[in-house]
């Protein structure tokens, strides 16, 4: 036997440090992508010319490879039907990764097991969000594009019913309406789990969102919601994980509220509220994913150090590139910059910087100093 | 700006390792091999084709590359000289890459500066090996071939005459010839410094051969050992690396014997000993090469656990491959395996694992477990 081979849809930075992964694991990575400068291409995962949205270009990823994976939710439902049917084994499922293409269907799915969700209804025009408005909290209300969001986009908070109705106007799919619900906190756990259904689940991370795109995530949470909440964040993953079938890692994002936990959206897929755990914990989300795919035994998920905090690299306004700041952020002790190779385009996610340290607090000051170096806001 | 060039003469296991470290960085890592199935080049850093033996392929190397480093010492260094004189930079330079090239220039260089070496004489004859025999602790003596040796190659003890005159015979090139030293223990200290002179240390390790092969490396070292004998062998590996202007990586291999630390070779550039360094110190080796040869900040070399152990993985007797017992290997609670993408052959270095653990014994144990399951020596 030689090498395995995990065949990925997608080439953007979650394949590209999956690459990184799989050089350790002598693992052979091959991804899809159109454009050869792409992050992952760039980093030397094999690849395989194409496009998810032909059936074609996904059977000849699939070909030879041992299973079939993903960095993104953008493949066809139909498509994926059509490799199983070929006989390729897909991680997740088809069934499994729809909880993360179709939000409404999440939602039913998740509130059928009983698990917290905010309140939510399908909508088709202004009626159904009015009367959705009536019988729970008032507005504002947030409607969602079911299919194709993410980084903020394809979620609009609407405070009445001229601006749901531009909206609706705009909304190319199917859409849902949810409560505007009151966020103190946001969370992530991840959750890596076999086909043969072993699973982990790592330490509950804190998010910060800016501008619906993630900005920092620290791990441990802090002292207050640690215990229960913790606990019940980490339950919630490891039950939605076995009662959807996920394999891979699954990102389960959560608010706390006043009224308890929410369990917002899911990702069947290596996630940026992961990237922490490639120095922070003892195997990174990266070879995880990997192991859980080729239903190998899953790594220690524990925590590597007291405390990890890591910020994004975000495209500078001024169009500047942070690769020509590396050595500034370097300088930051203990910094470990990530940077994915890509083009700097403002407000584009080009990188991260991860931190580890006695405290949460100290780490997070350090990872924001290297990320502001980078980000060209700060001398050196 | 875009992403900095390091171009890197060799595409074996270090290579392989530096474009694991170099995908981070955001660094672009070009790799010189006649062989597109190398492990670096199966890892997916970039392949110029061609030999180090030829200066034509060494040019196209380096051609727009920031700079030109290595992972091997099998370069003519006429070539590199000539590269120099076309105005590229090199790290380490060419006269300090001599260190690891020329063992008798190493000797006489560290004697002459006041390193404690073991005592050594050019030969030329088995007249020259009498006397030297005569002048110091008599037989066995120690023969080198002064280039090309490596994993215990170009290395052989002579218990008399008969045997020197055998060994000088089949000698191509300068020997040298040295005593033969009752060796305690074996240290190994990695320096990385900067083009600037910034320079950090690793913590020593300790290594265990085998056949000449190095097969494990602890760290830190235990604790009757420590102390004067840590303190010392990183004085004399930075002050080694400040003398022969070192640049990257200098990996320093000491014996202990009953006489104190002697200094037994030098390489200069990422090395076995320093594999424990990936999981076990905040900065692995391969990151802290990149960032040293680009004169950019160095990172924290301190340990990340309290102690780590790493055990080499190769080519079984019976011809099989370790890559088909991974899974066995990763059931072993805190194995990281490593795999090299290479063939497996009888004796061939294919791989390693490393532990991290609250102690060297305990580490040690669950990294020889992991390795003999790839081994196909014990059952999961």
């Amino acid at each position: 036997m030689s090498a395995p081979v995990v065949a990925m849809v997608g080439a953007g930075q979650l394949a590209r440090m999956t690459q990184q992964a799989a050089i350790g694991l002598g693992v052979e990575l091959r991804v899809l992508t159109d454009d050869p400068g792409e992050s992952a291409a760039h980093a030397g995962a094999g690849v395989q010319a194409g496009s998810p949205d032909r059936l074609a270009d996904l059977r000849a990823l699939a070909d030879g490879a041992d299973v079939v994976t993903f960095d993104h939710e953008r493949i066809p439902p139909e498509h994926l039907a059509a490799l199983r049917e070929d006989g390729h084994r897909l991680a997740p499922t088809p069934e499994a990764k729809r909880m993360a293409q179709d939000k409404l269907l999440a939602r039913r799915t998740l509130s059928e097991l009983g698990i917290p969700v905010p309140a939510f209804a399908a909508v088709q025009d202004v009626e159904d969000v009015r009367a959705f408005a009536a019988a729970h909290d008032g507005w504002p209300v947030v409607l969602k594009a079911a299919r194709g969001g993410y980084d903020g986009r394809g979620v609009w908070i609407c405070d009445d019913e001229a601006q749901a109705a531009d909206v609706l106007d705009g909304l190319d799919g199917p859409g849902l309406v949810e409560t505007f619900v009151p966020i103190e906190r946001e969370l992530a756990v991840l959750v890596a789990r076999t086909p043969s259904g072993a699973s982990v689940v790592y330490p509950v991370a804190e998010t910060l969102q800016h501008d619906g795109m993630c900005r920092e995530i620290v791990a441990p949470i802090s002292t207050p919601l640690r215990g229960g909440i913790a606990r019940r964040a980490r339950e919630l993953a490891v039950r939605i994980a076995a009662e959807i079938g996920a394999t891979g890692i699954l990102a389960v994002e959560l608010f706390v509220t006043p009224d308890g936990l929410l369990v917002n959206e899911l990702a069947l897929r290596p996630h940026n509220s992961g990237h922490f755990t490639i120095e922070g914990c003892r195997t990174s989300q990266f070879e995880q994913h990997l192991r859980a795919v080729l239903d190998w035994p899953l790594g220690d998920p524990g925590l590597a150090a007291p405390a990890v905090a890591t910020v994004n690299v975000i495209g500078p306004a001024d169009g500047s590139d942070p690769r020509d700041r590396v050595a500034a952020a370097l300088a930051v002790p203990g910094a470990h910059v990530h940077l994915y190779g890509k083009e700097a385009r403002p407000g584009r996610k080009l990188g991260h910087v991860t931190v580890c340290g006695e405290s949460v607090d100290a780490a997070r000051r350090a990872a924001r100093r290297a990320a502001a170096l980078l980000h060209g806001e700060e001398a050196a």
